[in-house]
């Protein structure tokens, strides 16, 4: 699980503040507990009855989509709305690339429309940070899903949701179960949760969907349900993603949820108040009982509700940072010439 | 033609307010005629220069079609943003069921997204009822067409264009013509006509594209259009719904236009002052003829700028009682708690 | 190359206003040097934080597009976003095409549904020009590019671009590189040269790929790039249009690039410094050799910036001239009646 993109200093400013927001891994934990606290004020305003505020009024952001992703594109696109931005929904491999454009192209051409903001899905690793180091300072690109790489915003939902469910991370046993192989979203919970502090991450898979020397990240492995779960205080189930999986890595969908989908016979191991999460959408009976994913210890659509508010508040952060920094470069040139 | 979901109390609050416009079936007059009044401040709002309100200003609309149709889209899409809502569109068909979620998982997502209102388009007659049940009191639901059962934002169009021309209700007769068994849109207009107390109500169709039992409903049925049209004060001709019809009902379009087709001729059995209307688009050549489409009797294009409006009504409307109940639903967990 | 849609009056109101704009043909001087002036003083807004204005609030802009074009949409888009508009995207041919209705109807449809501009995009020479004469003076029509007829604000943008750079068009020698033949662009920045006054026009194509007696637009014909790019101060590629091409009329590609592909060896020929300029998208090695593209002396990306700034010049003119129109209409039918 070696990773060529790892401290990533590109999405600071020299200052610290967010400027772009790839990945988890390598912020500080003080940025990440501001995102938490920024994120909490907008799940606020999301209660209220006029859910707008003007941060990215006569701004632009471009959903930049180059995998489909209709529930992932919708939240960007009302986080966007709701800071009051003028959004442009573009999917890529559908337009330019027809004409034969080259990306950098495209990026050049997006760039000069004076576009403040890039929120980018890609199938390959390591193409958000590409983007960002071809638009910087001008953009700032924010990674929805970047092949087996990040998926930092879902990390930091599921951030929001567990510290708004148990309070401090240092005392929190947490276990992410499935096909950690092919998660880009497994990668930037672990990220997030040790430097959260949270006192033991545990892993549960099946060998064949785990990557080699994971336990470098610092988590213990497990491949049986009984031992993993053991007293765990938080439950993140993965999806199991059935498009990305090589036919030979498990036998069939009926025996993996036999072994490792989430039951209330499984859930009975974990802490009698430990929390069930789940990135969405769900294949029930396939990594979840519905007894589970509906009952009273699933926090699923809290996830969904908190997704809204970490957008916004990474969206909002970002542009402040990018602004702040394309100042700075502004004052810099003008200090050279 | 017996109807499953007949009298939709879930339409309304308990205090009577429209929470959800899913049938024109059994909504009192008092209603119906609400809807008028407030679509026809709308109607001279969108002759001003600035044509925009902020009703649902801070407001998520989704339109939520199931079943593409770009105009009738277009209509509640424009409608929304005169009203200030931010809107998101989602073609169902092409996103989350491709990957295995539920509706009901679909739809539990949306509202934890902290959506106002569904706009619904579906094949399935009840959907937007069945909808309706699972978001009550968060979401307000708009039925913008469900299977062969309602289309009660096009009946309603069609009242408010009769009623600007023709002013009262009481001494009209209407003739409704074409293929009524398969119209969602006849239903939702008998319903309508019966409630604002049309003084006659009168199908005319071939015998089989008929439902059964049709006259329970409080209409006269006609097979010939000499008959049928006879002095009649707005004659309705419906889209003959080529996609949903079955081979062997229909001999030939160019038949059907000999026999039921809208020329100047049969046009002539009506009352000289008649008014000629269809939900469009049109089949020029099917069930109209271009001279009549044309003519100084069609107020077909005043139904489409009446369709802005009347949806701008039921949409402000509904959001409002949506959220009178949910207040109310809020203060009564609270006397329970 | 006798063009039937010549001197188009319908664009301009009888006070002389912008109403559509469908053609640089014909337009006078003085018109299209206040769209150069209005766009630079949008060039500068948007380097501004707020890149906003409530030009056209509560403005209703269908951009009906029968025939794809992402970037074209996208920059439209942006362009009413940033102007405040309502915008609707419409691509006609998966639509209501495909329920029969005619393009008329549509048209009707739209209009009745109280939208205040169209912006064009066809594969018919003339579509714009008919649309409008169909809508006027309800709906404000822009052309975004008819068949091999025109593209204004494609060349109104290059016009911008050059005053930008260049000052004064006077002394100005210019040369158009490309397939001449199926270029709308080509003719949209012919008109506009000559009517701003270029010393000279150059056009260099083989000659399968001239149109006929183009030497009566006041244009000089060359073949060969040494000859034609001898001292001058713009070289403007246009794109090979692979989709249009008949198969006939190029040996290939490469053999294209070696005779008229803009090297730094050709560009040797032109002035010092003289600029060079792409409407994009770019195809690296086909037309353009990247270092040319990417080279101090290309100015494709400031085209794209001025795109927006034209753009947003060109609607807010004419809304203007439209609304002023229209109310001269009122006033006229007011006397009348």
């Amino acid at each position: 699980m070696s990773d060529p993109i790892n401290t990533c200093p590109i999405q600071l400013t020299d200052a610290g503040q967010l400027r772009h927001f790839l990945t988890t891994e390598g912020l500080p934990r003080t940025l990440l507990t501001e995102i938490l606290d920024t994120a909490d004020s907008f799940v606020d305003m999301s209660e209220q009855q006029v859910k707008k505020v003007p941060l990215l009024r006569g701004k632009t952001v471009v959903n930049l989509f180059f995998e489909a992703s209709t529930r992932t594109l919708s939240t960007f696109e009302l986080a966007a709305k709701r800071l009051s931005a003028d959004v442009l929904n573009l999917n890529i491999s559908t337009s330019s690339t027809k004409k034969g454009e080259t990306l950098k192209d495209t990026l050049m051409t997006l760039r000069a429309m004076h576009s403040d903001m890039f929120v980018v899905r890609h199938s390959d690793s390591g193409a958000a940070h590409f983007i960002a180091s071809q638009v910087t300072p001008d953009v700032a690109v924010i990674n929805a899903g970047d092949g087996r790489h990040a998926h930092p915003t879902q990390a930091m939902l599921d951030m929001l949701t567990i510290r708004r469910h148990k309070g401090e991370f240092e005392p929190l046993k947490v276990a992410i179960v499935g096909d950690i192989l092919h998660s880009r979203v497994a990668r930037s919970q672990i990220h997030a949760l040790r430097t959260l502090g949270a006192a033991e991450i545990r892993v549960i898979a099946p060998l064949t969907l785990l990557p080699r020397n994971i336990e470098s990240l610092g988590v213990k492995v497990f491949t049986d349900m009984a031992r993993g779960l053991r007293d765990v205080d938080v439950v993140m189930m993965l999806r199991l993603q059935k498009e990305r999986m090589e036919s030979a890595l498990l036998p069939s969908e009926s025996e993996f949820y036999k072994l490792y989908g989430l039951t209330n016979d499984k859930l009975a191991f974990a802490h009698p108040e430990a929390i069930v999460m789940h990135p969405g959408p769900i294949n029930r009976g396939v990594e979840i009982e519905s007894a589970v994913a509906d009952g009273p210890r699933s926090v699923i659509l809290d996830q969904v509700t908190n997704g809204i508010a970490v957008r916004m508040a990474v969206m909002s952060m970002a542009m402040s940072g990018q602004l702040a920094d394309k100042n700075t470069s502004a004052d810099a040139d003008n200090l050279n010439a």
